[in-house]
């Protein structure tokens, strides 16, 4: 049974919806949950629920990392936080992933320093699933693990997103892409143009350059980019959202006939609530760290913390690390290219 | 009076929109449209409006440069293009502007090599007008005039942006900010921390970095980024609006009750459409061309063309360009401080 390790103090309402998630995904996925985090605390939260016969253990850690403590605070002085201890757990082989909705630099942080990542891997990316018309999910990577990456960082960060996306979504070969500002092969920056190369010369299926509307076309699974543009990226499809919710309502509370109009196509709205959320797709695993880690939003719900242990198990499962590895060893024992 | 070209030919659907936005423009705004594009052409679609005691002029131009056109062919090759006479018309000081709503990448290299730079500019930003929370509006600049740009680059982009900002919005002190991967000022990349150091020593009321959802969130005036950010930035914003609209339609068609309901919120949908659509925003100004130039979206309807011609009016009514030398020379007779 795959051991899940759950930051219980992580997000902006833990320890309740952690605990909640991590009834849910014990329930219905099989997997055994190790609930870190302050022992009371998180004890009262379970005691609202009917859970002894389910596998969910609690490991006690006394401190707290605050969405406010900057990652390096957290990782230096906050040794015995829940984080921390779920790292060691996953560090020291007694659980197979470990899953966050924690502060996600202080995640990043220490589960880089503490797990470690994988020999091959020069550094780990984090991969944000969004939502795409095709009403499939294009996978963007790194939406910011790093910035200032250089040509061979993007390379392994698309051998890494071809892999993840192969074992969550079953696609056999991922249209690989990368992110640009035009298709044509001499547009783009001077990081772009080497990255291009280099992804034409390898063994994935490159399909070339995307432009920023291309991410929700649906004609790529797997889009590429440095950390500091595809956090942004990310960042801004969220402050998009917010403002259109926000707009929507406004326009349609303007009028009488609006509000008839609104109550009457509610269910249409839930619908489309449903589809931008992105808590549904399960959290953005960092890709590269020696054990399986996934960051949910520090929003989450009980159903997104579910949904982010339901994608770490299946990462387990399938081995995604070795496969990494396994790709990443053989393609630097192979000689560049092009 | 101000005389505008307007590349007649440069829409996709040129010259009839352009010459129905020339026509309301010379009409309401008191502005002489030099209409360049291939006469006959634009003769005819003239025959079908009253336009005689209208201070509208047709100027020829034989060629006509395509959307699939490089912006090098553009401008090497097609000499005798509408774009190109009207940058000469602008060169030669036969008219105060250019407006185009033609090919982007043909529009930036034609005005910066025909018409050229200003003395104290190193490159010319694109800015462009995004509709925010406050129901106000933030400018983002550079959205892809430039890539790999430097420290001094951005810092130019700084001064640009907040004299366009003054000049069309009226506000006396914009709030200038960066964009960056969060507000700490430890965060970002090589390039944001250098150019923040630079800003909070200008004289612009610089608030700081900002993350990318701020820009909806109309805290800032002003948002300075790398070309290649910003025109990732701008794109995925429209597909991510085109990807919303067609979610909702197809919501809101998949029930009965949700048909009524979308009968009676119309109105609230189109106030919606109409706040999200760019063109009414005016079309985006190359700033630092010796000209003032205004780009159209190559999707412009009649009012879209005519916001345009109005904001390159304002910003020569304004003197925008000459306070940009101005201030940028004043800038760099003193020396570097921080």
């Amino acid at each position: 049974m795959t051991t899940i390790a759950l930051d219980a103090m992580g997000g902006d309402h833990a320890p309740r919806v952690e605990v909640e998630g991590a009834i849910l995904a014990a329930r219905e996925l099989g997997v055994r949950v190790l609930l870190v985090g302050v022992e009371t605390q998180v004890r009262s939260e379970l005691a609202r629920h009917r859970y002894r016969a389910l596998p969910i253990e609690i490991v006690h850690a006394p401190e707290v990392i605050a969405m406010t403590d900057s990652p390096s605070q957290a990782f230096r002085r906050k040794k015995e936080s829940s984080l921390h201890v779920a790292a060691r757990l996953v560090r020291d082989g007694q659980a197979d992933a470990l899953v966050s909705a924690g502060n996600t630099g202080a995640v990043m942080t220490i589960a880089r320093f503490v797990i470690g990542t994988l020999p091959s891997v020069d550094r780990p990316a984090l991969a944000a699933a969004f939502p795409n018309m095709k009403e499939k999910i294009s996978v963007i990577l790194d939406v910011g693990a790093n910035v200032d990456s250089k040509p061979e960082h993007l390379e392994q960060f698309a051998v890494m997103g071809d892999i993840y996306f192969r074992t969550i979504w079953g696609v056999k070969r991922p249209r690989v892409s990368l992110l640009s500002i035009g298709e044509e092969e001499a547009k783009g920056n001077e990081l772009t143009r080497e990255v291009a190369n280099r992804l034409k010369h390898s063994s994935l299926n490159f399909v070339g350059n995307v432009e920023g509307r291309d991410v929700f076309r649906g004609n790529v699974d797997v889009v590429v980019c440095d950390g500091f543009i595809g956090n942004i990226a990310l960042k801004l499809s969220e402050g998009l959202i917010e403002h259109i919710r926000a707009m929507l309502k406004r326009a349609i509370q303007s009028s009488l006939t609006s509000q008839i109009g609104y109550a009457l196509s509610k269910r249409a709205f839930n619908d489309f609530r449903r589809r931008t959320d992105y808590s549904e797709t399960g959290g953005a695993p960092l890709l590269g760290v020696r054990g399986i880690t996934v960051i949910g939003h520090g929003r989450s719900n009980p159903n997104a913390i579910k949904n982010a242990i339901r994608v770490a198990s299946e990462l387990c499962r399938c081995r995604m690390n070795e496969k990494i590895e396994q790709e990443l060893s053989a393609a630097s024992a192979v000689p560049a290219r092009g």
